[in-house]
């Protein structure tokens, strides 16, 4: 292979010529890129648009999950994961929860930040004074980008200059706090926050006698832990007599406090735990044209905020009483940037009835607790594999086309062995040929 | 609404006749959700049976990125992703980087983890001891499900009894260290350890003067911090003569460490500047059919292992020497798992060779340095907006079907002004109607 000169203006067809004398790809490759393209020009423009030198799409499966009852509504919620048994689990645990009260939920916050790094030579009560002098100018050089979002109930809601860090000298950033509507605001942040940069150098130039400030970069902030909701289901312990014929409905309340505090304490566990309350999340934030790479670096970076990395949920047993609770921050938009663009991500947002950005955080959180209670619930009862290889083993069934006999004697075969597709196939040519021989 | 029953029994129409009659879809959600089917039936089917419920498909546009020099081969990397231009700044910096030496990787271990948490009432040092006595049986007790894995090279690693933590008294877990070979192998894992738990308490149930064992649950963690891998790219620092008509190649190699810095020691750029990291490597996770979550979840914890969210990566300038380098554990297979089962997924591993896991986390690694580096070069320089808003604009006057004329009105109306589709839509609408006037 050779570098490339000119790659991004080459057509659909040169790419993939070029990729082929390069890398000799199978007719079948080359067939699916082809078929994967949507079927209407305009619409396939419309994916093709969204990133860079793109030649195909790729597919995730969109489930429904309903039965979700969230403050009182029931909603069926759209759900884009590749991961088999999910959409299963939340919808399973969704409608259990039905049964008991539903999921409540609560927006703590909607603050969003945005930060502009400099360094500054001089003294830092200068620099505080100069700012606190000219802070009303440099917010009102930026209200021709602010005025429309104001409109909206959003705009800058606080600024301040922040000291770096000591193993940083002389560094210092505009640590400033936004609201964005019903938007994620990741334009106009980055947007005000340059504005802002250029402002105060010059503000600082005509003076240098005191000090000279340098800007680094301006950016918001994926960390928002003021954007924060809350989230949890609530019952007498009763409710789970009949959970598990080894377990008691005390028992099993008891047991899942358990498997909870070990995720508090061992990392080892809560990453695995959250993992699995991101499960739930991510599919709401893929299905609403979101961005889970922002929503999961916010959310574990909050899980490690007191020192050491711990489980985002929690749970509470005392007289007979179960609370099962959720806190995670999360910034979402259901206007602008691809909710409007992505057809798909339009349908679901329609699936929801085109929720407000602060009823998209309670409805991923839920999706979240839903999930975790479900893995935690199979975690103590029957374990994780049962359930997994249950509906894998039904999929590889269906794919390699077996009789219902065949998957009887199939599932009770593997039932204690390690299940896999080239095993599961192997052993249905030997029973196929063994009845051809009788 | 109401509550539904049997939802999951619903053929795809059913489900969607209830939902709309729940809901009401519009016409254009409707078939929205019918076009996104794959159009061969056979393809629709794994689609379809890779998660639950499911009625239709969710595009992510497949880039490609050439000319990612690892290791000195030569690559063109399939990237799934929704957020424009991080297939552009990996393309970018790949082909900087192949001019000068390429990305250097090194898998420095692919430990996966896995634990069986239990209590057991009894003394700690008995229990150490009868699991001193008793793990080749409990090895060998699972011999039948780790001898496929064995013959690829895998296996269990390692076996000991940990105490969980001083809040959490009578609580233990069996820390077991795997190899999985190509394989991500969290079926494998789990199915082990379920094993595992089930041995563990039969050896323990004949002796219960000495204390009463009670297995919580075994599953895998997805921390894995000794799946490890590294990559770097290093230069002399006169290759950023070009970088920037503002900055010498010196001053573009110390505001690149300034800025890498502030990342090191401020949680709130940490979270952004790793964000950037997984833009890169999820569009890879993604194309290859691996698990996201997971490798989320493992990657920011591991930022979080010194007790303050750091970055992932680094800078060194040193007598005129410039080393950027990345360590991230990932948690990956090509084998297994979704990556013989998505069409498109397979496709991905054929772009790239059909690597070894190993050579997928260095990949991956490769993709999120090179996606680090695009983004902190256009924030010390241009700034972030100008990038984005560039190719933003592009798209949505293509998608509103402006002429020559009417983009280059647009990009010198825009040049100053806060960018949404709603404005241009209204501004080409007012130039067009100035323009039957006229």
């Amino acid at each position: 292979m050779q570098i490339v000169n000119g790659f991004s203006k080459f057509s659909r067809s040169e790419k993939l010529n070029w990729l082929n004398r390069e890398t000799n790809l199978s007719q079948q490759t080359l067939e699916i890129l082809d078929t994967h393209l949507h079927r209407e020009e305009a619409i396939q423009e419309v994916y093709g648009d969204l990133s860079e030198n793109t030649v195909s799409n790729y597919y995730l499966p969109l489930g429904l999950a309903p039965n979700f009852l969230i403050n009182g509504d029931l909603m069926t919620l759209p759900m884009v994961i590749e991961e088999s048994s999910v959409v299963a689990a939340a919808s399973h645990s969704a409608k259990f929860w039905a049964l008991h009260g539903g999921f409540h939920t609560n927006v703590l916050g909607t603050s969003k930040v945005g930060q502009v790094h400099f360094t500054w030579s001089g003294d830092p009560e200068t620099l505080q004074a100069i700012f606190n002098q000219n802070m009303v100018l440099l917010l009102n050089s930026v209200t021709p980008m602010t005025r429309k979002m104001e409109k909206r109930g959003g705009g800058i809601t606080s600024m301040e200059i922040h000291s770096a860090h000591p193993e940083l000298p002389r560094h210092y950033h505009l640590f400033v706090r936004f609201k964005t509507a019903d938007a994620m605001g990741a334009n106009f942040i980055n947007s005000v926050l340059e504005s802002l940069a250029s402002q105060l150098s010059q503000m600082l130039e005509n003076d240098v006698s005191e000090g000279r400030l340098e800007i680094i970069m301006s950016i918001l902030s994926n960390y928002t832990p003021e954007s924060l909701v809350q989230c949890y289901v609530e019952a007498k312990t009763e409710v789970f007599r009949n959970m598990s014929p080894e377990l008691s409905a005390d028992q099993f309340a008891r047991k899942f406090q358990q498997a909870a505090d070990i995720a508090t304490h061992d990392p080892y566990r809560a990453v695995t735990h959250n993992k699995g309350i991101f499960n739930g999340m991510d599919a709401l934030i893929l299905a609403t044209g979101n961005d889970f790479r922002a929503v999961e670096a916010c959310g574990h970076a909050y899980a490690s905020r007191n020192g050491s990395y711990s489980s985002l949920s929690r749970v509470d047993v005392s007289e007979g009483s179960f609370r099962f609770s959720l806190e995670v921050p999360l910034s979402v938009g259901t206007v602008g940037g691809l909710t409007g663009v992505h057809p798909m991500a339009r349908a679901s947002l329609e699936i929801l009835g085109n929720p407000s950005a602060e009823l998209l955080m309670q409805i991923t959180a839920a999706a979240g607790l839903a999930n975790n209670f479900s893995a935690i619930r199979s975690l103590i009862t029957t374990g994780i594999q049962q359930g997994h290889m249950k509906m894998h083993l039904g999929n590889m069934l269906r794919q390699l086309k077996a009789s219902k006999e065949e998957t009887r004697r199939a599932t009770r075969y593997f039932a204690n062995r390690t299940l896999s597709y080239s095993d599961l196939s192997a052993y249905l040519d030997s029973i196929r040929n063994q009845n051809q021989q009788e």
